[in-house]
């Protein structure tokens, strides 16, 4: 005679209140495992019911498990169990809840039917889909994701029977009343207003809804407007994607150099600004204020959007971004042992982060899973379905900190290794980011071929050309595998052509890649030195050890990876065969290697298109485990067995 | 199968967010049929159990029963569910939630054993509550109403363990895992100071908590400080009492007019300022909060205590003095059919009404039954236990508002009469406010023997000393039934020493109550005319229309209520047998008339003291039935009828 609802420990996610608490909670799981749901479908009279088989971890509802792999099923509230529209039959029942008692028949539930964002996959299921009643819209984002619309923002129009000395209704209950398919609550701000706007608008108004908080009533019919902005908040750069909700298409999309810059190129230099002088917390909560307010005012002006009718923002950034953000002090996440204030946020205001836009406006930041393992990543495997393919996966985030993912299809493992700055072209001698005049392919056969940035002179390196160029100097063997280059009679002997480039600034040995003129002296070529190849190889070794570390966690070898996602736009620029030849991945199959973008700004797409979506990125909190490299007594051996090239 | 929580239909409180929505919600009933629950209270080893028999609406749980009738049983949480310690044993047990199985055996569970915050009364019960594991506090409040200590406002010291690389639990966690009898939340300017304050403090801090927020996290052990302030927030005077929730004990009080006088003297004037000025709600909210203001300056400086140390208000005020207090657009309660914004409240800060104390600190607002049965009532009907008493009761609220309840120990009822501004002095030739030189006492023999605030000279004449005259000129026979001064030679015959104080002004009789000089003209003195007694005629049939047609609805007649409270300052001066006389109460022995204070005020406190009385503050909306009385076709005729004295 309990409720029906496995007893789950969700403690910690639910204290910070982030996870919605009906409806969806995911059953308590050791991490292994997952539960097959059958779904037949019901297309309608004259077509036979589809069949789709998915696997869930076990305690994700039904109606999350069609809604992530596409399946559409009734609802108008978005799972929350208030609208009672998502009706399913399962074979063999479950456990019967409150609302399948008010929504079905003694006998319908005899047979199986009940609410599918009630009932939770503890066991395989075959689950039978009625026939759509209403048509939903969906969007293909992130890795081939089709997401069925289902944003957190909502809105009706009603038209509300005006008050009586017999209907002395409140007007907050006479709006409430007339949207019965949700719990709605109101703050402050709307009850201000409420009663001028009802009256002035003769009772006819639309209610503005984010989840089931109402955050507006607007005159008149304005169900047609409904915006909202997905950030990627990058340490470097900062995209904005202006959404309309109505049909699930980008409106506008900006992107500019995050304006904490200033403040030093990465999180740590970030971090260690606010230890040393207190008022900086606040200017880098500023700044970040400031390239999220322009970047939304340029793309509501390309859109043709008022900023007031964006009511929702989604950020996914890393764990000391977001921080910075929100004004949060971040040095516990700048040391040992790297500790957050929190992991998940509470209900959060656009105004929190210094945006303008609808003055009630909503933000969504990502829940992260570890310091070094951030809200990006947590959006980049919603974007990527790393939690919903049955193939054994690899994520790898490259960048000063290198985020790696790894999934068997049942468990999810992640970890971060610091891979310092050479990928972004820091402490290499001539590296720079990937801007104009960086090279970044590099072949070498009889002559040196570069691809360069914006067609112009080569003025540097950036991180895929430093891959690229090392690459084809372990192909050719001007690098041996321990990073070293070969003598020079070794490199006149395999590579008479390449040889002559391979020279001395001061004591360092270097491989000149671009000569201005044809006696320039090595000091002003673009160049490749000893020590740069040292640089790249602890940063490839950094990263290699972390997934090979996770390989061994879960009992695999590298051969068993069938896809490695690159993620991020460093991961778009570095070409696959190269990262096989020095070890940053597995060794595969370059076809198995794929570039998967800015899934980091898809996966902030997605939470604002799909609420079910964005409770699938707090489940990802239960479901992967975070191993920490730092303390491990096999770090520094593995590390070293992965110098070699 | 259900979880065993009835089908409750409280949609309307719910949606608007106020009411505790586990293990307290009261079932859908019609007003009428109470549940009676018994409880054996085990005392201990060396004492008999102790026997309570108690009548409660049904589907209160039986820790609400038992904490509202002085019987307290063990909880931490406050009736939320969550801290599991309210164990009790129903004879013949009660529904299973899944709560019960966590914490009971199944033999215990099939003995009847249960958490009393989940149980609720649906049937009579005959409860067992086991000895108290801790010995709670209690003070007496309101009409001698006992108050089990239990504030919303908790706090916790706690020694955490500092992270490590094998324990990196974010800081937000580490706290709410040390405290795990609640479902802690916490919001962005907590977190934003989190990671600081526990390095600081050495992971040593008090944790503050209002209900199951998490509004601070304090260095070090501060659990002996603890404060809140209760406002009555009244039309004319606003009262600020500083609590030691630690206690339970008042620390100071502070009492002044309502800064938004000049604004007008009543609501409704108010509430036509607001509709003839936009910019006026605004500086009627400022007035508001500058009065709050002031008197929390106030009463913290008399107190000693550190404003930033009080973390919680409740306030208390008519549907106006609220809406105008929180800037909520007044103008639909002025015109008919008199409508509210809202009747419930979100969460609020204390900064949500303009006060400076601890910057997190929340606000509770008394909810309202309508637009002129305010939450001053609702507190009022809390502090004398309107719900919970037998007998047939009668709440008089005197103003120029006047507001009504009627309990006959199952059903209550509601009304608000427009009494009009003579009682407090307004509309009455020789009107004035209680204070210095305002006659208050009449009684007429052979001479006027008054009785005088200050005992200085007589200036005029406040409402108790209206009603006083009027009364005893009825009783001498100088007033007929009708209201009408008998003519000259007829008061010669009946009070030959009274008769030649009945004079004329102009053409208008009146009767001269004081006189500075032997010979002043009648213009100088202080007298009561005919028309103020058709004031006061009017004044008093709107009120006793009010009750009487309350006693109809329930088909009781005057003689059937066995007290009458008459609540706010006016009714504490009002002699009760002139209140008889006059027929502004029923027809009853005097002794049955009782003036019960600022009942506003003591409901604030009760709010503050105790969370589970403030559920039953919110638990009275459902239960009280509001009767309009200007749409009544019967109300003329009845009110007709009530103007004979």
């Amino acid at each position: 005679m309990t409720d029906g609802v496995p007893d789950v420990d969700l403690d910690a996610v639910r204290r910070e209140g982030l996870l919605p608490t009906r409806g969806s909670e995911p059953a308590q799981h050791d991490g292994t495992g997952r539960v097959d749901i059958s779904f037949s479908v019901d297309t309608g009279p004259d077509a036979p019911a589809t069949q789709r088989n998915v696997r869930v971890p076990p305690g994700v509802t039904v109606f999350d498990a069609g809604s992530w792999n596409g399946i559409a099923i009734d609802s108008t509230c978005g799972g929350h169990g208030t609208c009672h529209k998502c009706k399913v039959r399962v074979e063999g029942g479950s456990p019967i809840t409150r609302h399948d008692v008010r929504t079905f028949t003694q006998e319908q539930i005899a047979d199986g039917w009940r609410l599918a964002c009630l009932v939770q996959a503890t066991r395989d299921l075959e689950v039978e889909v009625p026939p759509l009643t209403t048509r939903p819209k969906a969007a293909t984002v992130g890795v081939g994701r089709q997401v069925i619309l289902r944003p957190a923002l909502q809105k009706r129009y009603v038209e509300l029977a005006e008050p009586t000395l017999a209907d002395q209704r409140t007007d907050l209950v006479r709006v409430t009343d007339a949207i019965t398919d949700l719990e709605l609550t109101a703050d402050l701000p709307v009850l201000r207003r409420l009663a001028t706007v009802l009256r002035q608008a003769d009772f006819k108004v639309t209610a503005v809804i984010v989840d089931e908080a109402l955050i507006d009533v607007e005159p008149g019919d304005t169900t047609d407007q409904r915006y909202a902005i997905a950030f990627d908040l990058g340490t470097t750069t900062v995209v904005a994607t202006l959404l309309d909700l109505g049909t699930g298409t980008p409106v506008a999309v900006a992107s500019m150099l995050n304006k904490q810059q200033p403040f030093g190129a990465d999180v740590i230099t970030r971090i260690s600004a606010t230890m040393m002088d207190p008022d900086t917390l606040d200017r880098l909560r500023e700044a970040a204020g400031a390239t999220l307010t322009e970047l939304a005012e340029q793309v509501c002006r390309e859109g043709g959007v008022d900023p007031a009718g964006v009511y929702e923002v989604a950020v996914a950034g890393n764990a000391t971004m977001t921080a910075l953000a929100l004004g949060i002090d971040p040095e516990p996440l700048g040391v040992a042992p790297f500790i957050m204030s929190t992991a998940l946020f509470p209900t959060l205001l656009a105004t929190d982060l210094g945006l303008s836009l609808h003055p009630r406006a909503r933000a969504a930041l990502f829940p992260a899973l570890g310091a070094y393992v951030g809200g990006d990543i947590v959006a980049g495997m919603l974007a990527t379905g790393m939690d919903r393919d049955k193939r054994t996966r690899l994520f790898i985030d490259v960048g000063t900190n290198c985020e790696i993912v790894l999934s068997d299809g049942d468990t999810i493992l992640s970890t971060a290794a610091p891979a310092g700055p050479a990928f972004e072209g820091g402490a290499i001698r001539c590296g720079m980011r990937a801007a104009d005049g960086a090279i970044e392919t590099v072949q070498l056969d009889d002559d040196v071929e570069l691809g360069v940035i914006g067609d112009v002179e080569p003025r540097g390196l950036c991180g895929s050309g430093l891959v690229d160029a090392v690459s084809e100097m372990v192909r050719t063997g001007l690098l041996d595998s321990s990073g070293r280059f070969v003598p020079d009679h070794v490199a006149a002997e395999i590579a008479p052509a390449l040889s002559p480039l391979l020279t001395r600034i001061g004591e360092e040995r270097v491989f000149l890649l671009h000569r201005p003129t044809p006696d320039a002296p090595p000091e002003e070529c673009v160049y490749l030195s000893q020590r740069d190849v040292r640089e790249l190889q602890f940063a490839k070794a950094a990263i290699s050890t972390g997934w090979s570390l996770l390989l061994e966690e879960l009992g695999l070898e590298q051969r068993d990876v069938q896809q490695v996602l690159l993620a991020g736009s460093f991961g778009s620029y570095l070409s696959p065969a190269a990262a096989v030849r020095i070890g940053l991945v597995p060794k595969l199959p370059v076809l198995r290697i794929v570039a998967a973008g800015n899934v980091a700004g898809e996966g902030a797409k997605m939470a604002l298109l799909s609420v079910r979506e964005r409770a699938g990125a707090a489940a990802l909190l239960e479901e992967v485990r975070y191993v920490e490299l730092s303390d491990r007594p096999d770090f520094n051996d593995a590390f070293v067995e992965q110098l070699a090239f």
